[in-house]
Order: structure tokens, then sequence, then C-alpha cells
């Protein structure tokens, strides 16, 4: 039979960074496309007995049905550590599971947004959110990211426009794909451009515990006074990221919502790995594991940064992330990308094209993301002088 | 700040169902309102060893991100399981693990359905889809269910009359909450209309291995001839309903465009149940297993019905499924479902009222569904005597 697919999926695409994923695999290519935390992060051997004791002490637990909301104790477990860490957490805030940081944000859009109103974004940002959001309806309004941040005069241009804008999406802290943390001053100034034109920010902090140099800026959420900051926290990259295991921090009036949409979507988030969690929270130090993640994190993008400044063209230029698992980088005016990124594939080293991160799909790039957290030490060396190679034979200097 | 929360979630409530549940844990309350497997099915110490087996041997494939399709071996292990047992699976069809039956059934509606398109269901029928349906905007026509299944002429009616009919959502087989099985005749019925209107069937059969008594029926899904048929399968009621998997078979052309949709709202299902389930399917005997679940289940419906056959006033009429986990009670005319489900609460015996289950929620009913897979089976006598005694109080003969 004809299919008619629905409005919103028949032109959607799935992300050019899958694509990218399916050309790996050659012995002796170097990735740095991926998003993926290291796999030693992932505490095994914790786990390991955890399983392992929830199968003895509690099976039923794990393996019935379970509340949407998510397993009592976990919430409580992670809204205290929100709290003692983030000083995130206002009286009529609600704590939720959630099945990864992605259905987060898919929900929040979900619950706040008809079919035509806005989200603002910045501009590169993260690809699954913009899915998500292209998804259900939403329109997207780029705007772009300076190195301190969204651009706060560029943010008020959208907001003064269009009065259709529900919420600014926004990962202020080691952005995807960029790298960049908003500084203080930006997060002031947008935090009092969403309460003077009334609208939500929704906060998604994945990569906020993974600060290996610079001071920890207040989240959004710390500084919310009217329930106008929804958070949406992650442990794929601190725990494990194929249990999928996130959470929302909100005003309950908007959680109690969203708990219907999560309800009628999968009905609660896989409960064994919300026990493993809650032990790992309540009998390991999870603040050292973390400290260790930083370790290797520090090492690798100082690596990384090195290999860069060592090999590459001046007028190639590049972010110096504090923390997170990305970094981005600018060609020049006048050079290709399409090009760069074809050759880079021909000598099997994968990056992700910046036309992958916009709000508009048609808007030219000509930057790049480059992760470190998942190559090795010799590829992120070999791999960097590769690129530097295409790009000063590609005239850059 | 005042929060404007979108047009289909302003009004959307928690499932009834839910809520029955937070009167419960009462001590000697007696509750008929699960919807739950009951725990002895499932199988701890195998899933006990083989998460052992998997931090020992494959700890970074299970906690690392998986792609959105699911674990390449259990799609493969499932598919073979559908076409040895079900005879489903033709050419052109693919298979995709989802995060529970739930999100299949969601997915599919979300694909396939602009707001304002209609979806047609089984009246009564499952309270989770219903929701799921609602909450994207589609409009419900329900058709009655007979003893014989969907009433195919009344079906006609709506398709009929309704041009944006885009699919029929079916549990023919031990429906939920009805217990009934549709016929071998209706079906060919059904399909033929799907085809003469041009419209897809999204059949839904979490219960189908949990047959008890009778013969087999056809799925939809092994009569298509044209690819119109989507099939939602589940481990929730044979292995364990906590880890949410769940699976879809349908033509490829669908499910590439389900997977974009699964990709923004979860990006993967959890990695490590899938392997469980592969290692399950693989090395142990699903079938005998489920023999035994059957076994359980036989025991529980033949004792429920048993009881109600002399206890229950004769007027009360009731299914007698030939599988599954729930049987189906109506009042005669002229009683009230509210006055009864009120007094069975206030003697701590818990129903969920028909109501929960209308594809009009403003539709009166006079029926309640029964659940025998998770009470004792003195919790089934007794239940039944008060829940007769209570019928007789008010009048039924």
């Amino acid at each position: 039979m004809n299919y008619r697919i629905s409005d919103k999926f028949v032109s959607l695409k799935p992300s050019a960074i899958r694509e990218i994923f399916k050309s790996l695999g050659t012995p002796g290519s170097i990735s740095f496309a991926a998003g993926n935390p290291n796999p030693d992060s992932f505490p095994v051997a914790d786990m390991r007995r955890f399983a392992d004791e929830i199968f003895s002490s509690d099976p039923v637990t794990a393996l019935q049905y379970g509340i949407t909301e998510g397993y009592t104790p976990l919430r409580k477990l992670v809204a205290d550590r929100l709290k003692r860490v983030y000083n995130i957490g206002a009286p009529d805030d609600d704590l939720i599971i959630v099945t990864g940081g992605q259905q987060g944000i898919e929900l929040t859009c979900k619950v706040m947004c008809n079919e035509g109103d806005t989200v603002v974004c910045e501009n590169p940002s993260f690809i699954g959110a913009l899915n998500a959001f292209r998804s259900l309806g939403a329109n997207l309004r780029g705007v772009p990211l300076t190195d301190r941040g969204i651009d706060p005069e560029k943010l008020e241009e959208v907001l003064k426009s269009d009065p259709k804008v529900k919420f600014l999406y926004t990962i202020p802290t080691f952005q995807n794909p960029a790298g960049i943390t908003a500084d203080f001053e930006t997060r002031k100034a947008v935090l009092a451009l969403a309460e003077k034109y009334d609208i939500l920010i929704l906060e998604d902090n994945p990569y906020g515990d993974l600060r290996f140099s610079g001071e920890d800026v207040p989240t959004y959420k710390s500084m919310d006074r009217d329930g106008r900051v929804i958070y949406c926290g992650s442990f794929s990259k601190v725990l494990s990221s194929g249990m999928r295991i996130g959470f929302l921090c909100a005003n309950r009036d908007i959680l109690s919502k969203i708990v219907v949409a999560k309800q009628v979507e999968d009905v609660h988030t896989n409960v064994f790995f919300q026990m493993v969690c809650a032990k790992y929270l309540s009998e390991c130090d999870l603040e050292a594991h973390i400290a260790g993640i930083r370790n290797m994190y520090r090492h690798k993008a100082g690596l990384m940064i090195s290999a860069l400044e060592e090999n590459m063209p001046a007028s190639v230029s590049f972010t110096r992330p504090e923390g997170g698992i990305f970094l981005w980088c600018s060609l020049p005016e006048g050079k290709s990308l399409d090009e760069f990124v074809k050759r880079a594939g021909e000598k099997n080293v994968f990056v992700v094209p910046g036309t992958a991160f916009t709000a508009d799909p048609a808007e030219p790039s000509r930057s790049f993301r480059l992760n470190y957290s998942m190559p090795t030490d010799e590829e992120i060396v070999r791999g960097i002088k590769i690129l530097a190679d295409i790009a000063r034979d590609m005239g850059c200097e």
C-alpha cells in the first residue's frame, strides 16, 4: 500500500551523525565524530556487584512494572546531589527520572509547545534536541554563540520579534557541539530576558560534571526565581550511556504534565538500572569517580589542543573547552567545509560538519566538531596531523 | 510564572488505573486492578546468570550508546521466533526494538497521524494506547466489541463516514480490558475492510503467547498481503515488564520513519536488557518457560471463573478468556457502576471501572475489569465472594 506518513515525519531525516557512523569501522580509521563517553568511565565492577545484589535481594522490584515518576530512592538521591553540588531545587520543584536526557528534552517540548510554537536555541546546537523539536512541529530560531555563550542581544531581537516563543533550549556548559561555556554575565542577561519576555528556559546539562579547568559557573536553575527553568541532567556521561537514565528537575506543575506525557511514551524507565544508580549514589563515591573522568578528559583535551596548536594553520580557529567532550574548529573564509570533510574521510579521519548542528539545515557552515573522549592518545596526535595537512593542502595559512 | 501548557496536554489526565493504585496497600486489601504479570513469571536465576556473564565478557557493549534500531542479535532472534511461532515476517518487513510495547504504539501514531486524523479502536480498549493517541492530537472513534471481537459492521460504518481514519488499533487476542479474542471470520472481515478503505492496522499483541485453552487464531500480521499491518509485541508478560523491551514488525518504509521518531524520544532502548533477552532466546527454552506461565494463568483464570459462577448473581455477566490476564464483568441494566466500585473499595477490593477504557471518556459503562494474574488463589476466592455480596446487596439477581 502507499503509506501516508505524517507531515512532521515525512521529511525528517535521521541524524547526520548516525549516517557518518555507517562509514566507520575501516581498520586504521580515526573517529573524532562520536558523542560517546570513554568506556573507561563505566564503573563496571561496581555495576556487576550491584546487579548480583539486586537479582539476589529484590528481583521483583527490578523486573516488575514501576511508577512513571521513577524509583523513589533514586529520585531522592539525585535531588540531594543536585542540591549539594549545584544548589538546585526550590520548594515547588520536583524531580522525575527519564529514559536518558533525550527523553527529558523531547517531553518538555511535547508538553509545552503547540505545533507552530517557537523554540529558540543556540546556533549551532545539539542535533538530537533540534530533531526532537522539529518532530513535534515546533519552529526553530537559532541565536549565534559567542565565546561567552549565547549572544543576549541577538536573543532579544528574536524574543522581540516572535511572540510564539515558548522556551529557550540551551546547553550553557561545555556546549555540544562548540564546547563553549556561557559566563555568569551572559547567564544573568539571558535569565533577565527570559523574565522580561516571559519564556521558559530548558537547561540541558549533560556535561556539567566534566569540568577539567577553570571555575564552575552557576546553573540557570540555581539562579531561577520563579520556576522558569527546567533542568535536564543525565548519568550518560558519568556512569553509562547505554542504560538510558536521565532526570528532569522543574516546578511540579510542569512535571505533573511531563509525567503524563512519559506514561504514554514508555510507562516508566528501566527499573533495574534505576536501582543500580541508587546503589551507586548511596554506596560509592560518585564525586571521586567523576574526578577520575575529569583527569582523563583533561589529558585528552590538552593533547588535542596541543596537536592543533602545533600543526594546524593559524587561520583555522578552534575553541579551548574547560570541560565536556567536544571542541569546535572553523575554517577561514572562502574554504569549503564539504571539501575538507570529504578529504578527511578519504584519509579515514571522521569529523562532524557544522551543517549537522544548524537550526536551519540550509544554513552554510565552515566549522566542524571534534570529539576527544573516544580516540586514543595516538589517534588524537595522528588524526590532527592529517587534518592539519588537509587544511594546509587546501590553502589555509 | 504562569505556565502555558500545550493544548494537547492541558486537559490530559493520568491513567485512572494509576490513581486506583494510590488507594492500594491497605493490609488485607485485594487488588483485581493490576495489569501486571505475576512475578513468578520472571526467570530471575537465568537473568542473574546472564547479567554476570554480560558484565564479565562484554560490559562496554552493554553500557555504551547503542543503535536506535536495537541490538542486532536480538532483532534477528525475535524475527526468527515471530516467523516460527506466528508465521510473521514478509520480505519487505523489518523489526526494531522499542522501550516496551507502549512506545511502539505511541511511535506508530506519531509517525502516521497528523493532528485531527482519526484512530479507530475497540470500545473498550487499553487506556495507555488511547492516551497516547490523545496526546498526539488524534481523534478516537470506538467500535463496539462483540464476544467474537470488534464488530465489522460497526467498523465499516465508521470507515464509511470518516475519511480521516489512518489506522485501526486492535488487541485481537485476549483483549485488554475485555479478555475477548477475535475469531478468524472477524479477522478476515476486518482485514478486508482495511483493504477496502485503505487504512493501516496496528495489531497490539502483548498477551498472544499466554493462551491456556482453545486454539490459536492467525494474527492479522500473518494474514497481511500488502504491508498494511504493523505488529507490536513485548517481553513484558513473559520475561519482565520492568526492563521495558518490546518490538515492532512492519514494512521497512514505515519502520525507517519510526526509527527517526524513536531516535528523538530516547536514542535507543536499554542495551543491557536487550543482551539479556538475546541470551535468553538463544540459550534457554522460552516456549517451555511460557508453558509454565500458561499453566499458572490457566489455574488462576479457572479459579476466578469458578468463583464467579458459584457466587455471582446470574444477571452479572462475564467473559471467559482463553488466555491473557483479564476478564470483564458487566452489571445488569439499571445498576450503578460507580456505586459498585465504591462499595468494593470500601471492602478493600479494587477493580477498574469500564469508564477508564472508553474511547469517549464521557461514555457511561456498567462493566469492570478483573485481573487474575496478580492476586493469590485465596484472594481470588475471597475477593469474588465480596464482589458477589455487593452485587446481590445492590439488587442484582
